[in-house]
């Protein structure tokens, strides 16, 4: 044996896909299932009697949702679960009963990477709840994730986009632009004297709040805590995964309101005033994975009073023709740019 | 306006995803779908009560498991959609809930490939059950479907590898090779010589079965129909998305047994007697979606009577140490080629 054809002291360590080959592959990513999960050919599992099933699909694909620059594996693996969980949370599931996963990656990624992506999964659904059903793999030319999450809902307490009435309070379940400013600070966007400016707590949270989002299954459970007595179920809503102008623009078209927010209550981070985008990052900064509530004004200010880091942000109006767009000032009924209302995967990618 | 800059007289023709935008791409999807169900975070369902939930993600990926070469969009769409459905059938169930899709595409797509693809999706949903519940939409490098299928199974009735006996005839419930046998034909993988000597009533038997292959819910319902009285339900299977050797693997292995397969009875397209990789494509072709199941013995012949296209192909036994891997010949004992039990995606790419 000469020393070329010596197996590297460190084999292990960067050992591919390729190395392992799509058995090997299904073996090891099996540990973060329960045994025997893996064994045939798909996951049976008992839903809770008497509740509807809500199932949902996000597509994360390396380049556009996710690059190394600033998400480690295990941050890639805990977004990706927990953006899905939060469509969950969205539709009123206060749980989740599990996920599959479809894994794409060229031959040449490491083992190390995809063992962080799912032990950050399994992490996200060791807090919220949930487990690993199964999924697929495959080879590409490019690192994909196709997360699809299952939940359960009690069918007479949805939460929908369209249940939002003139005269509701919209709520904000936490504060916004915080995980536009924690990427900004990962992809290193901020000059030197701006980053200066930002305070280390800041700058921590922002991070987090990027790398480690949560969903608000809490938010639900306070719901229905805090019905008031004698309110029907009745709860208009979305999540912020596009951002608060998005979630109050979607609510808004599907109730069939104009949504008007409050200039002086957007739900920011107190400590971001400084902050020169602040106003735009918690509009459409996006990522933030908190709910947009339409609720009649007692249930609003009774979930303000169960959850402190809900916020009333404005209200749902009667649709008025003379008026530009779904979102407007509240003080000033002037529209809200409507650019700011969302973000296209396709056209972004146009050149 | 010089000629250079007046729009195409075709333009819609040629519209790409780009040019569409991620939110008109999502409403034209919505006509694939029930009113309403693509307007939400996540789509709801009630699923029918006592049964057990089955889930399944396949992933589909270009170049790899479909080429423009040889597959038009609307193929693409109905392999991806019941290839999926045959691992419910795999699991048991007798129909399809409904299914999720994840696409990742370039922008560059045109809409008109994706229309395609989503119509042969909702035309396989059409023929087998199940509605587009939702999805998720990304621009990428390469296009890719995620699909994740929803059935439901009696609890008491499920299929399950693990679930044969030493002693159980293993059943195939149609022909095998076929469907590599339409890849073949559409790579011109045969030359003419080989070409001519084929009918063309099993060329396009061949083409059919590789394009547009049936997940098999009415093996499932025969199953149920056949069941001897007095029989406990046990039924050991998977399907043949792999190949037949690949089945019979999955389920000694699973069941703890040895599969011995009969050279004589092998379950072969009768007109394809004169192809010399006929055996071979039976064995590992793949991409027959069929079901392979193990049965005790009254079972076997009754729904070998019930359905004429399934077939006896061999039986389990106990596992014998002096012998080498879980697939045998039943008149000689002699192992059948393990290389013929699988495929490996990841190695496949790995040069």
């Amino acid at each position: 044996m000469t020393p070329s054809q010596r197996p590297a002291p460190h084999a292990a360590a960067t050992e591919t896909l390729a190395d392992l080959g799509e058995w090997e592959l299904i073996r090891r990513l099996g540990v973060y299932s329960t045994p025997g999960r893996f064994s045939d050919d798909a996951a049976l599992l008992q839903p809770p009697a008497g509740q509807a099933l809500v199932v949902n699909t996000d597509v994360l694909v390396e380049g556009v949702h996710f690059s190394d620059a600033t998400t480690a594996p295990a941050d890639v693996g805990w977004r990706a679960a927990a953006a899905n969980l939060s469509d969950l949370a969205a539709m009123g599931c206060t749980g989740c009963l599990g996920i599959t996963v479809g894994l794409t990656a060229p031959g040449s990624t490491a083992w190390s990477w995809v063992d962080g992506v799912y032990g950050g999964m399994a992490t996200a659904l060791q807090a919220y709840g949930g487990e690993l059903l199964g999924g697929d793999c495959s080879s590409g030319l490019q690192r994909q994730l196709a997360v699809t999450a299952l939940g359960a809902v009690d069918p007479a307490r949805p939460i929908r986009r369209s249940d939002g009435q003139p005269g509701d309070l919209l709520v904000a379940s936490g504060p916004h632009g915080l995980s536009r400013l924690g990427l900004a600070l990962l992809l290193g966007e901020l000059n030197s004297t701006e980053r200066s400016r930002i305070p280390a707590a800041l700058q921590a949270r922002a991070v987090e709040a990027h790398q480690r989002p949560r969903p608000r299954f809490d938010v639900v459970r306070a719901l229905h805590r805090s019905q008031p007595e004698g309110s029907g179920w009745r709860v208009g809503g979305t999540d912020s995964s596009d951002g608060l102008m998005a979630a109050a623009t979607a609510i808004a078209i599907a109730s069939g309101c104009r949504a008007a927010l409050t200039r002086s209550q957007l739900p920011r981070d107190a400590a971001m005033a400084g902050i020169h985008l602040a106003e735009t990052w918690c509009l459409a900064g996006g990522e933030d994975f908190e709910l947009v509530l339409a609720l009649e004004p007692a249930w609003a200010v009774a979930i303000c009073q169960e959850l402190p880091d809900c916020q009333i942000v404005g209200a749902l109006e009667a649709p008025d023709q003379a008026k530009a767009g779904p979102v407007v000032w509240q003080d000033s009924g002037q529209a809200i740019a409507p650019e700011l209302s969302g973000y296209s995967h396709f056209q972004s990618l146009h050149s």
